[in-house]
């Protein structure tokens, strides 16, 4: 079995083309899945580049999806044929997580899908939306799920809110592609009028450059009439958090995701008293999100918007990609 | 100022029209609104026939919209010319009702809408989503209210969500507008084909004619594929809930509105308990849900469904053509 | 191992003293239980008595409390000697019960706990509130559960409200301590004047016989001064409901748990919607219900009543015990 | 009348007392109260110091409690001899609070209780709970309401659940009788052993000296047995909000209420996501907050801690003793 494996301490020169024993036979209660898809996430990236810390030889990859092949004792759920994709939080699947529930992490803490064959516990994997190619269901385990934990599952997005999100990476393409779905009007922010014009394309309503518009939070209240938005996706973290409560109304939610602007800063913490903010971290999402999220998907027809695929032994180029900010959409590794 | 008041104790030739003294000039807090347009739900209709008893003389119709042409003192809210609706609970302003709030229901307990002018508080109106016309705005206080908390404020319904709606009546029509746009999809049952398709035309996914489909709550669980729908909006009563148990999924929610086939009688409780569902009785709405409903509408441009419109005096012609059910959609007096 | 069968068609000259093999050894992920105690449910009953269809040989019982003795390979929740109780439905973790998750039923669809030993997943056991002896334990996986999550997860109790309990059963008692625990007011019913003084012993604020009071909804609003119960712990079903539903406020809570007054009957779904009631079906709870139940028996130390003992050999007795109705609080077995 | 009114720019030797005209009769759904007490806040003490700019002769006081003197037409809440306590926010009716809703704050944007009568809308004014002093239902209005919302409302507080309070004032007091009322365990923070004393004897089960143990987080979650805290009431803000985030559980809530420790400042907002925190932002609470917080308290009986006294003229003195921070509880002035 070919998979790709990151010596440690991580570099984007240190993964490695191994050739690994097969996957053992599935005992009870698990299946064998070929895997045939991963997407890169930012977690992925800095696990990858070693900011993140994992052992040696590490299988990398969080998302995987593909076609079970073999299906152990006492399986219900899935049968030789089907099409399946990963959890993030293989153990998670309660409405709240406990750090029991969410210690094991595809990837990162454990091996991820980085490699053809996996032999795992079957509720390691959910079934695929119906129509969607393993390298678009790839693309939902993490991304997807964190925007629809944000958006529906914490926020309650109802039809008529206003949804600020930040930027065009995967989890925000996803929420706006789900807040459209649930009726809402989407704010879009980037640097970039071009990635901005592409949001519009997939329903953005209202377009904000913050280069040009560094208070955007304002701009974003302007927009809404004067009440301010209902739901911000905050990917951005402490960088853009100020201007996140400027946009919000009284009473509104914003889902912390993000890290991007780093991990601590200055926050006027009396905003979010004297606005009344609700502020919930997410970190991607339970199984029952998942599968409620699966069966939106089946509804609704959103697809992924896929930048690019890169092969199993591209998985560098695919992380340069990604690095240089110049994709829109996912990036996938399909083999 | 021309109104239709009604003799007791009811009845469809009970109507008189009367020349009534103006409106008074609006005190500190009050306006004056020149009404356009009421429309017909069958709460009026059962005060109309006498079934529920009002004071003689009483003004019928609970759904009134027209214009303000008097601002008293101390009204922030409204302009003059701004373009209002009706509350159906005018004193209903918190999450939950309580007896007070709901004592004072215009064209019942107090006077309605079937009249040329009205002096009242400000908060017996809000204002009239953009775009609509009075007559399409006097529709909404009672039936689509209605809809719109059963399904989004009890039901939190989400995309991908199966949503069931009884019959054609104004409710369940809003019903499925509503579901629509928060991306459910709607199964609608009928005892008209030709009706079936006319809910189709406006999104009905899956048609089910429930006098050819006795068993209609298995027809429809099927359709969900085994699982069940996640909402039911109950407006038959007692003759149609145990359909509706058998329809919903394990932990389905049934908003109980209506009374159309009766207010009591067998009811299979052991489904409650079994199928573990959760039923909430939805009496209309709130200021804060008819907020919230008229920014969905703005946003989502949901036109309703006009079947016929009535002049003032034509009151008693409206009513037969309401008891004939040849109607779909919402009858409207215009004036 | 010894162990208790019951010989099908079922009834309570049914039961069979075995001599069983021995509990296998746990493999990965399981653990090995010596059962200490169980206690009996109306569930319970209807499976001895063969109204509930089971297989030959079943061994009954869904609750049952012990001692772990052996630790499979990965267990990392429990150590030996930990002491353990059951969970009523092992395989429901998330909120949201679905048919899969709530079709093992130890005691009913698979072997109970009526034996010495068991190995089976660790996620059928859950530890013991500190304290707690065997028997004690042994009261809660149905019992005290469904009370727990009527009154605490759906119905999200709080201090000030007022929870009618009907009757002295297993469920009610344990829902009298858990609301005044919560600082709400209880108003007990019972045909018996005795009963009602030891639900007084126990906390109870209020009493109502409701022989003597067959209008007892009615006096319930009353003795909230008009304004009616918050919560009803329903566990009559067609027999009780009318008056319940008198009972309650505008808004009020039903949590419908029991069929001891049939699985069907007349409901005045009227009242549903004109009180604005919200009913949910209780089926016995979640892991993450059982495990914040535990948390609280831990502070709020309330210990269960125990009418009863009997050895495993008895527990024909006990179900006749059980059937004569003059029992008060939880029949246990002890082993 | 006598009042006590406030000099722009403000400080607390620019206190006057004023002679007013008699309070006007009430017109129709106003009443006439005699008032009796006020309380002193933090909010107070920023417009009494001038850091909150109000209108000059402004007479300052946001809590007040009297007696219904005269009732005006219409008003059917309250009777001549009523014991009445005042709302925060009288304008906030619904469970969501809008700019609208909150602008009118007495003792703020318009006059507070600072004199013997007032004459207002009903809906300014609450019942007193049963047994209450004035200058205990006057403490009320603000610090109770405060702790209410963040632990009842927001939190949903449940019986089990570990609740941490920052220091003793009164916010933080009136939330340790809350939360256990419902059943919870409290730890309580504070630099001075003494008062820490005083908490323990009102019913916190753990003491923390922040002064000794500056990482009091990680003290808290230690206790707790590694878990965390389900829930703090944070009243410093930026200076001590990193250290509840270290003494949340997973998916713990954070109240959001004060800005003791400033305005702005650093945040580690990674452990927002990481812990998958929930933050509320909480100003004070609605009249549906009120009605509820006070049926709590007429069932479990708390009794709100009064430090001291002053009569209305002795407003100064009240408040330099507030700012020498050695009272433990509420100080009060009684008229």
């Amino acid at each position: 079995m070919k998979a790709m494996t990151l010596k440690a301490p991580g570099g984007l020169d240190k993964f490695v083309v191994a050739d690994l024993p097969a996957a053992p036979p599935p005992k009870a209660g698990e299946i064998t899945v070929r895997l045939h898809a991963s997407s890169l996430n930012y977690h992925d990236y800095v696990v990858a580049i070693g900011q993140l810390k994992t052992a040696d030889n590490r299988i990398p990859m969080s998302d995987g999806a593909g076609e079970v092949v073999v299906v152990g004792e006492g399986v219900t759920e899935f049968a030789v044929g089907d099409h399946v994709m990963s959890m993030f939080f293989p153990d998670w699947f309660m409405d709240e997580a406990t750090p029991a529930t969410v210690g094991k992490m595809p990837g990162d803490t454990i091996d991820g899908y980085a490699r053809e064959y996996v032999t795992v516990s079957a509720h390691f994997f959910t079934k695929t939306p119906p129509g969607y190619s393993h390298a678009e269901a790839a693309t939902l385990p993490c991304a997807a799920l964190t925007a629809w934990r944000g958006l529906v599952t914490a926020g309650q997005v109802k039809q008529g809110d206003y949804v600020l999100v930040q930027g065009t990476g995967g989890v925000s393409v996803f929420a706006l592609q789900f807040a459209k779905a649930a009726g809402a009007t989407v704010i879009a922010t980037s640097s970039s009028d071009e990635k901005l014009e592409r949001m519009k394309a997939l329903g953005a309503d209202h377009l904000i450059n913050y280069k040009q518009e560094t208070k955007w939070g304002k701009k974003a209240k302007e927009i809404t009439g004067g009440r301010g938005v209902d739901h911000v996706l905050e990917v951005g973290g402490p960088g853009t958090l100020t201007q996140s409560m400027f946009a919000c109304r009284m009473g509104g939610h914003i889902a912390l995701i993000g890290v991007l602007t780093g991990i601590s800063g200055e926050v006027p913490t009396y905003l979010l008293f004297s606005s009344q903010l609700r502020v919930t971290g997410i970190m991607v999402g339970s199984r029952k999100d998942q599968l409620d999220m699966n069966r939106a998907i089946a509804t609704n027809g959103i697809k992924p918007v896929i930048d690019s695929s890169f092969p199993l032994e591209g998985i560098a180029d695919a992380f340069r990609h990604q690095e240089s900010q110049k994709h829109f959409g996912k990036i996938c590794l399909e083999f």
